[in-house]
């Protein structure tokens, strides 16, 4: 695969295949934008039947090319389009932009098309940019190389951010609206539509090593590639460039017919999510969110923890905005009594000394106010950034404000920004002079609030990200489970699940097979009763339902009389199940049901899930996901982030559980996810029961879904 | 209180008192806002410094103005304030708005001023507006009476658009951006300050008596008098003006020291939200809200259901609005064949005909195609509101396209919208034309989608509300349990309780008060064992914790060391606790453990809470609140909008509940709220077994808290 893309960015050439002299329609249009926008390299239109367009010699055929050119983009119809690209391959071209439709989208033989147009793609080695996507933008170099009323615009400010999207037509109204409303400078635009070729991840990547993009973003309905999200957000991290991903298509994923919980539980969605959580990756929803997040990293400055202050001048806003940073995860800071001490020496006795600070009108009266208050806030070693909320201040008054915070800030390393609701027009000079000093500023509190979050969210990864990055996942290479599941074709028994999950070393219920009711005793008397008794089939997945299993049998007479009944309901429930025998297995008393799995999802590879008791799960969905693999403080963390935690940590007068052991077993369930991912497509461990600290964890039921059945 | 506030937003003459020749100072903005703005009243300046200002005699004092001013504004220091208020009140002036700050809200003798303005204004029957407030802004009439940046702003167009604030500078900052920037059109706005005569909650009521209003903004954050909402919301509804309501301060509301889980889920916002769900009241969070939602109102139509078909010009869009739509409770309309096959008579092939339909770019080449679609698709009996997705559309073809638009949109009463991406200026004319037919427009898909969501769910509230109209409330009146519970300065002992909740006709556990083991032993026999004992004890609220019960007593034997052991516990976790006995109760099998409870708010009055098992409730805070009276179908709302709802209609192989009984208990218990709403302050029962269908509920415990104690 192709990965030169500043190439594909900045063609020194580009031909434009089956362009037309109608400069209104979509195959007359890209030569016309690319000369108004001032492109600077070669342009060979290719059409047999014109002799020129807009003064360009045109070209019969690909053949005929003077040169081979950087970019080829392909403006026939559907039908036509594999002869010409396979003509591009020939000529050596190493980027095609496919405009044309018609194919998979359209289902029926456009699938077929498609399916040759990617083969002759692989067979010459061209990187391909669709085919049914709108093209391309550089903002910076002026290669308008695209279709749609975008195009018609006048020209956008030149920036750091670039972008990718699978939409076409509104990825580029995203980049016209964010841009000319909003004040974001992009870089580069690319829309990707089919993905035969470069992908969106391919796209990301690359974004990622161009030294001159600083934030990146995508706006994806799915990436087939998902397994990569991982790598590429770690790469990003590292890069410090963040990125923004609008993902949509959120409901009604549609069902999946999965045996497990885990598998019915862990949609795109969640695994986008996992992604998203485990990279810093920032989740937007909306245009807005791009516009306002992009300004508040462009300051360039990130947060060393969560703890932010506020300064106002009228309280109402203060609220708002403490609403909305504490819901994304900040804190309000708590002020130092040395710096309360000096802001009670000139905010007036009528304000607030707290977290907002509200130094009131007063400032109207009192510049250096501002400034006085800001420089205390600052200087307090418990406050990691600080909002400025400055109502409707305009006019002169509000240029001297904006002074004295750029001033300030000009001297230290924690983000300031501010909420300011003066329209444009009444605070042009402060917008302006704020804006050079790449200080943020949101006409709305809730804005404010909601960029300062997504920052501190994201600094906040990067803080965990580099904490975790010396923990080593653990990596475990058994046979047995292997040689078991390869080749599977029926779900495994649980008896035979729980010999799995022993050889990684994940507790299970003491427990053994028995074939003979008199077997079953002697097991009995072994363990201990009571005990449980559950029959083992392949072809009974459902054992409840089938009535085969009796639980707390306390004696071998109840022992010997639910052997033969579970055998029966059995033999009644599915007279062709092949019984494999009758699990005994100890009772479990106390401890809190968990569940814990893996899903092994065909794009994002394995998948951990941790959560509480099947109705937690289940009904409430209350469940915490990874992609693996995870370290122990990965377990930590998913183990705390579901709502019913407290039920573990001592809630309700329980015992507090043994997370320890339970963060354990996710970290040897995330190796065994690995270890097996060609042979494991989905596992549920449910129940696991959580023990009182110190008595560890252990496994009462489980089922595996080998990979070859799923 | 007065409530003529005609005369307050539109006054004939004004006094200002303490008004400054200062034009920039707060006492001196007044005077020359009202003048710059075109105020055609008579203007009293009132200061016995000055002989005039600005041209306008000024009196020395409130007794020497020629006549009595419809409104007198004062702008002096706090201390004086009281003694203006008086002169006002002695001269007969109706309404008076106090800017003045240093009142309750700077706390300490700030409170016995404000105690004192409260009692000139009802002595005198002043409505006062504030203190501590930032006036008002009559757009209509041209009376802006208020200070701060905004008033030194152009004019707003003036509209159906009425807002009562209870900041002063963000309340002024929302209307600017939403108006000037935002496009809405306001008729009057008021901010209220301290609120110690008129309330927020007044204006409200009068802004839905006013003709010219037709829709209602609130931006709060506490209402005192919150037992109104309901009243007010329902009044709001059969006007037909939407109210929206933007209630901050939602982190943080601070711990109660409540007996019951009831009281203590029961935080003010749980009871505000209820309010809003009960009358249609329509939350906000930002102004962009106010903005999209106030357009999509301004279209004058309403949905008959919450059915959505969306037609698209590029595909990435619908995703969105899809996403938007569904997530806030409406549904993609499935479209009829007959409608489908219309379709397909002129949508290009490579287009959707499904519900997003999606006609492709085509509509450049046949502008007949967007007039065709959108006619099948509003002639289509099963879509309740269509969605127009035209990408960035620009120029002279989006002019056109309007037009359509507009011509099928004046032919039926189901709302059309907009999602439109270009910029203002790329589409100027289509946007006017709209505009002027009031379709509304929104750059966002996922904008327009919210949009959407939030008039489906006006609308079905507004049904729904229709439909229970009809409901009569449950009454109930009672002696005996008020009797029990009036003067009560204990918490009423699970078995007293539980009289009450039978008095009211809700099942309790089959049980009796033992005062002897040989009592004790006797009732047994009458139950039938296995019973549950529990020491009964209006000193002992947490009877678990002092080991005070237990459960599951097969013979008379262990029923026998039991009563000795729980009283002998009892005693030594309290040696002072007066012990009623030893309640001796059946004990239940089966069923769902639910949570039934009552707070009774002292701003809301009595609330009714719904939720399941104690972990549902407490940690996942999986409730629901109604205010009371609750009617039956309100009960079933209840029940069906909790989470875990699943698990009394059959999940997980469950039995169903019997969920018609558990509605019965929820209107009894609202009726047994309302009848002792001077008695109860909390009461929980904790839990309430809601057997299979058909088989009731009954309380297995109960607490009760008397207003009294509490």
């Amino acid at each position: 695969m192709r990965s030169d893309l500043e190439r594909f960015f900045s063609p020194k050439s580009i031909a434009l295949i089956g362009a037309s002299q109608d400069l209104i329609t979509i195959s007359g249009q890209p030569l016309s934008h690319l000369l108004n926008h001032g492109y600077s390299g070669k342009l060979y239109p290719v059409n047999p039947r014109y002799p020129e367009i807009l003064g360009h010699k045109c070209y019969p055929a690909v053949a005929d090319l003077p040169e081979t050119p950087d970019l080829a983009i392909i403006l026939i119809n559907a039908a036509r389009v594999a002869d010409i690209l396979e003509q591009c391959g020939k000529k050596g071209v190493p980027y095609v932009v496919i405009f044309t439709s018609g194919f998979s989208e359209t289902g029926g033989e456009g699938v077929a098309l498609q399916k040759r147009l990617t083969d002759i793609a692989r067979q010459y080695n061209i990187g391909v940019i669709g085919p049914n996507c709108q093209g391309m933008m550089n903002v910076a170099d002026k290669v308008w190389a695209g279709f749609g009323s975008v195009f018609f615009t006048q020209e956008f400010p030149a920036g750091g951010v670039s972008m990718v999207s699978q939409s076409g037509g509104f990825g580029f109204s995203v980049l016209a609206l964010s841009s000319l409303d909003g004040g974001l400078a992009f870089r580069q635009m690319v829309t990707t539509g089919n993905e035969i070729g470069v992908s969106t991840l391919d796209f990301v990547d690359y974004f990622i090593r161009d030294p001159q993009t600083s934030m990146i973003v995508g706006y994806i309905e799915g990436v087939k590639d998902a397994h990569r999200l991982l790598g590429i957000g770690m790469k990003a991290m590292d890069a410090g460039k963040p990125i923004l991903m609008w993902k949509v298509g959120n409901t009604d994923e549609g069902q999946k017919a999965a045996a497990s919980h885990t598998a019915n539980l862990g949609g795109a969605m969640a695994l986008y999510k996992a992604a998203f959580k485990q990279t810093g990756i920032i989740q937007i929803d909306d245009i807005q969110d791009m516009v306002d997040y992009g300004r508040m990293f462009r300051c360039g400055k990130l947060p060393k923890g969560n703890r932010i202050a506020m300064i106002t001048v009228s309280g109402g806003a203060g609220i708002l905005m403490t609403d909305e940073c504490i819901s994304g995860g900040m804190r309000l800071a708590e002020l130092a009594p040395e710096t309360v001490e000096q802001l009670r020496a000139f905010v007036p006795s009528y304000g607030s000394l707290g977290n907002p600070v509200d130094v009131t009108a007063s400032i109207f009266n009192d510049l250096a106010l501002i400034r006085r208050t800001l420089q205390a806030i600052v200087d307090d070693p418990g406050v990691d950034c600080i909002a400025l909320l400055n109502a409707s201040l305009q006019g002169e008054i509000a240029t001297k404000i904006a002074a004295e915070i750029i001033a300030i800030a000009k001297t230290t390393d924690k983000p300031i920004a501010a909420a300011w609701s003066a329209r444009d027009v009444m605070a042009k000079d402060a917008y302006a002079a704020l804006d050079e000093a790449r200080i943020p500023h949101y006409k709305s509190p809730v804005r404010c609030g909601r960029a300062f979050a997504a920052m501190s969210g994201y600094a906040e990864a990067k803080r965990r990200i580099e904490a975790q990055r010396h923990e080593q996942p653990l990596v475990l290479k058994k046979t047995q489970s292997k040689q078991l599941l390869t080749n599977l074709a029926t779900d495994v028994a649980e008896y035979q699940a729980k010999k799995v999950l022993a050889e990684y070393g994940i507790p299970v219920t003491q427990e053994e097979l028995a074939t003979t009711r008199e077997q079953a005793l002697v097991i009995a008397k072994k363990i201990g009763y009571p005990v449980a008794i559950k029959v083992q089939s392949p072809d009974i997945s459902h054992k409840t339902e089938a009535k085969a299993v009796k639980l707390g049998l306390n004696t071998d007479a109840e022992l010997a009389a639910a052997y033969d009944e579970v055998l029966a309901n059995a033999k009644a429930y599915n007279a062709k199940a092949q019984l494999d025998g009758v699990l005994v297995q100890e009772m479990l008393r106390g401890g809190t049901e968990a569940i814990l799995g893996i899903t092994n999802d065909p794009l994002f590879g394995p998948a951990v899930m941790f959560g509480l008791g099947g109705i937690f799960a289940e009904i409430m969905k209350d469940v915490s996901f990874r992609l693996a693999p995870v370290t122990l403080s990965m377990a930590h963390e998913m183990i705390a982030e579901i709502k019913g935690y407290p039920l573990l940590a001592g809630a309700r007068g329980r015992a507090h559980a043994d997370v320890d052991a339970l963060a354990d077993a996710i970290v040897k369930l995330s190796a065994l996810a690995v270890d097996l991912k060609d042979q494991v497509a989905e596992l549920d461990i449910n129940p696991l029961f959580v023990m009182a600290r110190g008595k560890g964890v252990k496994a009462a039921d489980a089922l595996i879904r080998p990979k070859i059945k799923s």
